[in-house]
């Protein structure tokens, strides 16, 4: 099967699935968490954790109560982290701050939060699983909040120079931990070996690192006609990303300052923008966070040897190929 | 053994115990989160839990990972409302959004609600023990959020002609539920029977409920030498009480719309504020409150008489006469 039909039916999965697990009442809470998740974005953590799960021998239905738990951790951090990052705009629609104020917004991410864990207790899971997966889950959750708690740090005191083991770290946390334990998920769902659930993990979490620095690239490099932001907008914003580091590293003294006041500054002209891009292009810092990228998917495929049946294993590195080689 | 000796006692063994299930890394994290605990306040609702557990023969050692785990919620609570209610000041030092900034804030609270997770499973729980406390600490979890959605919702919406239904489905959600399952996994630990349980969970709730609005009725009607909030704060500041539903169910026409609409502005005046409070005595909305209060202490204590043990009713039936016969 094409991966985009796969993609559409499993993700139809997941639209059909949901909603049973957001309460009805109040309606001031769920009828805005309801709308929030009706506006989609690609369901790839869940699709990936009913991939990880047939992969193994196990059925969609298992894996089903973690891929909707996980999902709807995920929508719980955006609408945290838009308030955070002050975005007005998700998945076309103003944030839920913009449109009802972040008091509710903030609370509403709390009930969304709680939904996590009445999604799964309200699933056929037994105890013994239950405890298993909440271990594995809360794990993961706190990676993830640490990791946004470590970028929002470097914001507020206006650290720039972050070396590159500071800088995975985060971003393992932040964006790669979730994505790993999708994949672990499905895995744990369908009782693989302890081995083969690691080895899923690994593969996440490596996709997802990847995934992560080839969006930072093609932020600079996309093709303007064809690129859903705005080109340079992390640069604007100062997102420290592999990119920015790298060239930080290879700078020195006072154009090593300079870059660093810039990257600082809240607001930023567009030739201050242009300038960091082609001093990060003339340094092969972007070069090089696509070379990292590029061997971060290679190591995550070769994760999936774990898995017997080739088949699922195609399924599984087409989903890789699909998150990590967009051009927009 | 005198009440304030017996939580001086209990206050101590939650200091004891709480900070080894607060992580020390990253420690721009949980160092402002472990100094956020160390503030204080009663700790009433561990203590209950620890009370509940020994009235039906358990043990404290039992207790203490629900004890904890709702405490470190309750405080979670804390950081994420006073965002809500922009408050500045938190057991007499800055609020951590005032200390750190809002999205600093929104995050350490979303960390330390995964604390309250990661505390229950760092515990020796069986997995068929943690699965039922799960099921009741979501549901109360659940409740405290949805209480405050809709407290936040009248706000938003400018709404202060509240009914008395709504007010107290409110009240016992934002404040009763969590005193409710503080009990309820104190006994739940002791493996008291569903029946027993329930019976501790009514009290709590009954308690919590009471003490809120005793708390109402204090804020107008405290000895102002003697009172750690200003008088009046809760009119200046809209808060939508038994005491202001009651005043606006018993005025008609004009002056029932002047006061909502008073209720409602912004900033009201030192004088508007003691109108309030003079036509609220005025049609004996704060005798009502009062009264409100006390029968619920009554149904409460009442609840208590499942329990055998006669010396270990009598530690809860003073933990209530200590919570709600404050005059300060």
């Amino acid at each position: 099967m094409d991966t985009n039909d796969y993609l559409l039916k499993q993700s139809a999965k997941i639209e059909e699935n949901i909603y049973s697990n957001v309460p009805e009442q109040p309606e001031w809470i769920y009828g805005m968490l309801r709308e929030y998740i009706s506006r989609g974005g690609k369901r790839i953590r869940p699709i990936l954790t009913l991939a990880s799960a047939e992969a193994f021998g196990g059925s969609e239905e298992d894996a089903l109560p973690y891929a909707l738990s996980i999902e709807i951790f995920h929508n719980f951090t955006l609408i945290h982290d838009d308030i955070e990052d002050n975005s007005p705009v998700r998945r076309g629609k103003p944030t839920l701050h913009e449109q009802f104020g972040i008091p509710v917004a903030i609370n509403s991410g709390d009930a969304l939060y709680t939904v996590v864990w009445s999604t799964l207790l309200n699933a056929d899971v037994s105890p013994d699983q239950f405890h298993g997966a909440m271990k594995l889950m809360v794990k993961s959750f706190s990676d993830v909040v640490n990791g946004q708690g470590t970028e929002l740090e470097w914001y507020r005191t206006g650290k720039v120079d972050v070396s590159e083991e500071d800088y995975f770290r985060m971003a393992k946390g932040k964006t790669g931990s979730l994505i790993g334990v999708s994949c672990r998920m499905g895995a744990y769902s369908a009782r693989a070996p302890p081995e083969a659930q690691a080895a899923m993990q690994k593969f996440g979490e490596k996709i997802g690192l990847s995934f992560q620095i080839r969006d930072d690239v093609l932020n600079l490099t996309a093709d303007p006609s064809n690129y859903k932001k705005e080109i340079g907008e992390d640069i604007k914003e100062g997102k420290r990303s592999l990119i920015t580091l790298n060239l930080l590293s290879k700078l020195q003294g006072p154009s090593k300052a300079y870059i660093a006041e810039l990257l600082r500054k809240p607001e930023k002209t567009e030739e201050e923008v242009q300038e960091v891009i082609s001093l990060a292009k003339e340094h092969g810092a972007i070069d090089y966070a696509g070379a990292v990228s590029d061997k971060l998917v290679e190591e995550a495929k070769e994760a999936l040897n774990v898995i017997e049946d080739e088949q699922k294993r195609e399924i599984l590195l087409s989903l890789a190929d699909y998150m990590v080689r967009r051009e927009k």
